[in-house]
């Protein structure tokens, strides 16, 4: 006897958890050119081409939890009291302290977020958050029941804020400021006094900021990095962070929430945090149990000294490589590159008045693909058209491949210039 | 400038996602008695005593990972296409076969049972789940709004469901009914004509079972494990299990959905799951790399022969301790043991007509705890009082004292003979 199922559909929260880059990718149908070797210069992971290595001493220290059966058993849910203490050591400054109690563990950097949101979204509310900005901050806003209200970035002005759109779109749901710094997609480093602008809207609206710090290890000369709460010792800053980037392991899925309340404003935010944390029991303990080894090292050992070379030598890799895109994008006709400062990533402008035969971002990446088998993901994935972002973790030839096949692209693409170019 | 924060309070979700076990361990305050070692019997954690150790094998390739950075990169959000197939393999049988597309990899059973639940229940639904059941049924579906309505289990017929009270308590806002075997806290097996029972009532409201088999490879001799899937071509089955009870790995974080619609009557289910899990993209990518040397080796190899004694050594250890502990408890005068046939769990009764000077179950588990200084959970965790559960997983000697104190702790503590046994 076949039954007859009542219930078909599935939940509301289930239909409402869209990933917009996965929608965007999914749309995109075409395959690469079978007689090109495959660029991909589309997702955030710095393992791609293994070129960049996590370090020998993390390997080692996850070996050796591998091995001992007293790593392999449940952990407390916000994590193992020394990954905490290392973690809260590491972050820790005069004006921003951190003990252990301020650090909650959690499921990658994404699970810090949702962790984050979860603990302040009610459905019905609203956070403010970067365009273009990275699509999980929506996915899990609306996936709550929440909006995700964006104030834009302002290429002209290395994508700042404009503070005075944020502030003139936050009402009284609004719970949160999200600010993305180094930003993905734009690569953007803020300034001290930008980041000061940012903390007053916070303070006026009362709100606490959620600040995605996830880049904050991958900062290029010239620019420098201030984490937002050492900025303010009023807004309460919930911070999220993560090894995935800086020790380049995005699969190892461990990241956290550092809770920066110095007035305890927030006073029921941590246990909140605790209760939410209970329900998947935290991340994996051999990751847990190997983080001392490289957040919190014995001061000028061998080790220690192992990682500040490795910590150089990934920023000066991806630095290197940006330096070269920007300036081999800027000198292909009809791109603007807004160079960045940190992170991995760089958004380039597709002028549309460069006389392009492409109908938008999508078909500029569709045909990037299918033409020349680079792909980029199309600015709408971050909220912004007209743009693509360029991940630049590859290695030199293969960097410079992609962007002579770029050129060709554009030229053959360009009005009265496809005959020529062919 | 001191700021006002307006928006000091925690989401709704927040408030109302509370761990019953940790509800009811944070209000034993007491401390264990200082002249005795502890001995905790609390925690489903096998690898607490160091007597049960995970095989070598899976150290190994856990090794082999950690030092392969090809290995350290995001994976699919739902697993790696390898470790899919292993654990689809592992599973399949001729009557209710997998495919690598019917797994879904979570982080945790308890982050598979939320996915789950997320997907398939809305504010204002309810499932059915087993009482005495595991907490975090009650846990995810409260937190998302719904309510988890509680079947019996009858202690006089080996922890069989209350059909009758099953059906009776379903309604329209009913998606699922939920089915743990083997069971925790009770360490029963259910017989195969008890599963037909089930998803008779499960086919005869249209709705699908969500069945928590996570200690299906632990079943003692005499008793037979059926996966529920295996007993239907027409309810739909969400089975959702893991390693870590039966690879001794509960720290790892790593679960899995196994989806069995034959008839294909939740055509939106896998999308759903496959949504929820783009949220924090799923678990670590070491244990998804090495997962494939457990449950898929080289059949007949020498990895695949040592998993074989590896998996007979922890049953029969665990047999072996439920048998133990069984009969030292079935001598305590007022206390009445349910004999478990599978998990690592038996249920105590204290009987109220033993003449016992406590007030309940807390107070039994509290007083215990500071006398004799051996952790129990009461039976209040489980939502059934007069019942304490005990983890039989320790070795030989600590389960020997362990049963000494408690039948010393028990003599003492029954009308009339306080003072003889004190």
């Amino acid at each position: 006897m076949m039954m007859t199922t009542r219930k078909t559909t599935v939940s509301i929260v289930a239909k409402r958890t869209t990933n917009p880059i996965r929608d965007v990718v999914d749309r995109m149908t075409v395959q690469p050119n079978p007689d090109k070797k495959l660029i991909p210069l589309s997702i955030g992971d710095p393992t791609t081409f293994g070129n960049l290595n996590t370090p020998t001493v993390f390997m080692d220290a996850l070996c050796k939890a591998a091995r001992d059966p007293s790593t392999h058993g449940y952990q407390n849910s916000v994590g193992t009291p020394a990954a905490r203490r290392a973690v809260a050591k590491h972050y820790s400054t005069p004006t921003a302290p951190l003990t252990e109690n301020d650090v909650i563990m959690a499921s990658g950097c994404s699970g810090a977020l949702e962790l984050a949101f979860k603990a302040l979204v009610d459905e019905g509310d609203n956070v403010l958050a970067p365009c273009p900005g990275f699509a999980l901050y929506r996915t899990i806003v609306e996936g709550i029941g929440g909006t995700c209200k964006t104030y834009p970035l302002i290429p002209e002005l290395d994508w700042q804020a404009d503070l005075q759109k944020m502030k003139a779109m936050a009402d009284s749901r609004t719970k949160a400021i999200v600010v993305n710094n180094p930003s993905n997609p734009c690569g953007s480093v803020y300034s001290k006094e930008h980041l000061i602008d940012i903390l007053k809207v916070a303070q006026e609206l009362g709100i606490p900021v959620i600040a995605d710090e996830i880049y904050r290890g991958l900062t290029f000369s010239g620019a420098v990095f201030h984490a937002m709460a050492d900025l303010t010792a009023d807004v309460p800053v919930i911070s999220v962070g993560g090894i995935a980037k800086e020790y380049l392991v995005p699969g190892f899925r461990v990241g956290w929430i550092l809770i920066n309340d110095r007035h305890n404003l927030f006073a029921n935010l941590r246990g909140a945090l605790v209760s939410l944390s209970q329900v998947i029991l935290g991340p994996n303990s051999l990751v847990l149990s190997a983080l001392p080894s490289i957040m919190d090292p014995e001061p000028a050992s061998a080790e220690d000294l192992a990682l500040i070379a490795f910590r150089k030598h990934t920023v000066s890799t991806l630095e290197k490589n940006a330096l070269f895109v920007t300036d081999r994008l800027s000198g292909i006709e009809g791109l603007q590159v807004i160079v960045p400062q940190g992170a991995m990533y760089v958004m380039v402008g597709i002028n549309p008045s460069a006389g392009f035969d492409f109908k938008n971002d999508m078909d500029f990446c569709e045909r990037l693909l299918s033409e020349e088998s680079v792909f980029c993901l199309p600015g709408t994935c971050f909220d912004i058209p007209n743009y693509f972002r360029v991940v630049f973790c590859a290695p030199d030839e293969i960097l410079e491949e992609a962007c002579d096949r770029l050129k060709a692209f554009c030229a053959r693409h360009r009005a009265g210039t496809a005959v020529a170019s062919n």
